[in-house]
């Protein structure tokens, strides 16, 4: 059970795929469940909107555009260095706590939306990673408690603006520019794959080569692991994304590489699909 | 002319200062103008809703839970070291460009809440601050324009974990335990003010001693140049808050010293009024 939010020609829905294919409505439709995120805030049977999904037509998603399937979450919460081969590739060491900043929704697209290149940096990076969308709110959520609020999952193009990211102390600017946070293309919920999506492949490529290759479960702090540590601090919110960091083969390669306008980047993680994404020129 | 979003027996309501006193109206009144962040994301006339607003009752905020003055904003967009004695004391070299933070608004109190200690760690630190609203949203936005996108002002105080904040190399973490971002007392329309507020003297004081004392005029960048450099890289929404940074005298003081449950901080900024907070033990 995977679902997409979409639009064709100015009009929203939503889709769950059934037997392969997507089937779904417009929220103009009166029996329309609602928006993605609304759903997962009010914490709806996603069984049983895939099933009422199931009797609207059937819906093309090559055909239309594919939304970020939650658009504007309270919190992007991002984890850096958090699988041990990216944190030495990049010269810290291995991490005994949650290296944490943030993203603005202002920065989100997806599925096929173009990443932008800014006009004021071309050192335009890829960053695959695995997003775990909260469910039910939390405060101070023990270990054994803490998947219990992950209502899905999705897919993270983490895109960095590396000049930025390193211009000061803190990584916010490099993060954060329009247009370079690609999230999708589908929201998986949580009970339809492995606790923490633990062994699931996560594989990043640029022009169809592979440039990251991992397995989830090499992270340093699993997604388990991240709620009861995230959630010490903070109360975590339904549809706040956690992404989850990158693995290695991305900042430090030798010699250095930029994504450039017209490059292609897929991230792939199994059962979770491929999100992909142009780069357009800066304008 | 100083508006307060407040709240008594559960009622909300907002009022604005007329002649020294506040009158206003309660959410529930038919001619309640809205939320100050609704009134502020649509544009509308303040001077009108101040106007509206003396219509009604005198308010008491003595005997009011005051409430910030925006409690949901899109962004919470913090600068760190932006006066050069802070900058300089916490070790760091002068910035030439803005060290950019976020904090998510799970952590926002409004003045009279307790700041929140936390169980693990008692390293409790204020940051008085200086807050620029975002009214005119934007991207890419030159400094000859920048303030015209700035609705109005308030204060800050950017209480902060030390420990937790440097336990990685993002300061997030620390940044964002719950109840600990204090805002208000009041929102004040820049139009009342000076440009960028320049001039106006902030002063932090623990139980009532004097411990940061500078003049707005001190920071390296200015409300101007934030405005304009933020949005190079992030669309600005309306009701995003820019948290300025703050002045010397808080966490290089020799020897060190953490905030104390029971303790008072209050941060005062000339104008804009003093915001009290009372330090809670950890619960």
């Amino acid at each position: 059970m995977r679902f997409a939010m979409f639009e064709v020609e100015g009009r929203r829905g939503l889709a769950a795929e059934h037997d392969g294919s997507f089937h779904g409505m417009f929220a103009d439709n009166e029996s329309y469940p609602g928006e993605l995120g609304t759903l997962i805030a009010t914490g709806a049977d996603l069984s049983a909107v895939a099933k009422l999904l199931e009797g609207g037509p059937a819906v093309n998603l090559a055909h239309a555009r594919l939304l970020p399937p939650l658009s504007h979450p309270r919190k992007i919460i991002c984890v850096g260095l958090n699988y041990r081969a990216h944190s030495s590739e990049a010269g810290f060491e291995e991490q005994t706590y949650p290296t944490v900043f943030a993203r603005f929704a202002t920065s989100l697209i997806g599925h096929g939306d173009p990443i932008q290149m800014p006009v004021r940096s071309s050192q335009l990076d890829y960053e695959g990673e695995l997003v775990a969308v909260i469910g039910k709110p939390g405060y101070n959520i023990g270990k054994e408690a803490a998947l219990d609020h992950v209502a899905g999952y999705s897919i993270f193009n983490d895109a960095t603006l590396r000049d930025y990211q390193f211009r000061t102390p803190q990584w916010t600017m490099g993060k954060n520019f329009d247009g370079t946070g690609a999230l999708g293309p589908y929201f998986v919920p949580a009970n339809e794959l492995a606790p923490g999506c633990r062994g699931l492949r996560i594989q990043t490529r640029l022009n169809g080569k592979v440039m990251q290759n991992a397995s989830i479960s090499d992270m340093i702090f699993d997604v388990q692991m991240l709620v009861s540590l995230l959630s010490e601090v903070f109360t975590l919110e339904a549809g706040d994304l956690i992404v989850t960091g990158t693995p290695a083969g991305g900042m430090a390669r030798k010699p250095q590489l930029w994504m450039r306008p017209g490059d292609v980047c897929e991230v792939e993680i199994d059962k979770l699909g491929v999100l992909r994404n142009t780069v357009a020129a800066p304008r």
